[in-house]
């Protein structure tokens, strides 16, 4: 082979490999979020972004999904030019759809946020953005999702093109175990002051919660959840700890929920 | 003491400790289902029965809590007499409401059930039914969720015996660990036929899904999740093997998401 012919194999190797990336997004914020607005911006740097997002916010909808319901989508513009695909679902049923019947093809990665708010702790749980990226992991693509830790003011620049980067990262190792998914949190700072990225634990912290109990204008009872972010379990290693220390955390989670330990212990109990 | 007071006393005692057993049930599949209200007939014979689930049915929510919408709390009867306490919420909201709002103390044991239809593998992920008994333990109370393997003519009789006897022993072995829940799932055969009860991790089976797409009668799309659940991830120690062998499967599953396994691989990365 000439050496021209050589260099132009490399050239059509590269762009079909570059062509060939094909990134999904979502989010729990809606489609019209400025979080998975940044996030498409930087991803569209390094692939062909594909976006199927909730067609309103969803926040705590944890995993759920829609089944008694049919589901609808329709075209979204933003600034004039074709955006995503809006749904009338939750971020699991986005990555469903978007997978089952929306795409031609399995994308290579999908990404869920970037959410207004962390997601640490037994937030987890409930966290709309972390079930877009679960839903991926049952699916067998790499996925994660990511969190910026402010409700205040966010700034996704920084937290977009981490994005972009640990996009290249997981892909450059293969991906991920079937069923697991990276959980990621991008603390709220300058990115100067950024301190660097914790491997970590998903922190035993729950919400500090109690409801308002109020009267409606008809002297109707109602009640409305609220609480305080608890800042911390005691311990280093943990999600909740390195956010608050100024370093990104990145928890991997998976869909296995058993407790492998306590299986033993139960064996022993007469059941 | 004489004879006659130290009987007067046990019998004191003994009185407390019954009257002390607090049960508190939801489920997903509403305040007016046929599974609830046989966990209650059982339960009650052993404790003081406290009942706040969905008005209506809220299968596959996920963990979903309501955050952005009150929730209102209504007394429901059934045949007469006062059932229980209907909300708008999730089960997960339901167990907050009961705890946090509406019960003067915390239950001893948080009960969610009787499901129609089996939780197994992903679909624990998905279970409102599941998600209900985890926020009992997110909140620091023993809790299991309990589900019959049919969609079909349900016999919940010998569901309901058996949650009976599980508490009991729960109770008796001091609860669960911090965090941790018993997934229960009872096979739907005639009780002479159930083998057992088996100890088993959640099953990596998925339901096999598709969606329908269809057209409105305005000739707009939508789509419907469909699917059906797989029978096997063709490994015997779990849950959907145990079920499929008529024996009760007993899941403990945690809220701690974190893949400590990959933890250790993701630190070698170069994040």
């Amino acid at each position: 082979m000439k050496k021209e012919e050589v260099f132009k194999k490399i050239r059509i190797t590269m762009t079909k490999k570059l062509s060939k990336l094909n990134i999904l997004l979502t989010n729990d914020d809606g489609i019209y979020s400025e979080g998975i607005k940044a996030l498409c911006d930087s991803l569209s740097q390094i692939g062909n972004v594909t976006i199927v997002a909730p067609d309103a916010e969803r926040s705590a909808v944890g995993h759920a999904i829609t089944l008694s319901d049919p589901l609808r989508v329709k075209e979204v513009k933003r600034n004039g030019k074709f955006f995503g695909y809006a749904t009338t679902g939750t971020p699991a049923d986005c990555v469903k759809l978007a997978i089952r019947a929306i795409l031609k093809k399995k994308p290579d990665i999908v990404i869920s946020g970037i959410n207004l708010g962390p997601n640490t702790g037994y937030s987890v749980l409930y966290s709309g953005t972390v079930s877009g990226a679960t839903e991926g992991a049952i699916l067998g693509i790499p996925s994660f999702a990511i969190s910026l830790a402010t409700f205040e003011n966010p700034d996704y620049a920084f937290a977009a093109d981490f994005a972009k980067k640990l996009t290249k990262i997981i892909l450059d190792n293969n991906g991920l175990p079937q069923g697991t998914l990276l959980n990621v949190n991008i603390p709220a700072v300058d990115s100067k002051r950024i301190m660097g990225v914790k491997i970590v634990r998903q922190s035993k912290v729950a919400i500090k919660e109690r409801f308002d109990k109020r009267e409606d204008p008809r002297k109707r009872t109602y009640y409305w959840l609220t609480g305080e972010i608890v800042e911390s379990d005691g311990q280093k290693d943990a999600d909740i700890e390195a956010i608050r220390n100024n370093y990104i955390s990145i928890t991997p989670i998976h869909c296995d929920l058993t407790n492998y330990d306590f299986v033993k212990t139960l064996k022993k109990w007469k059941v």
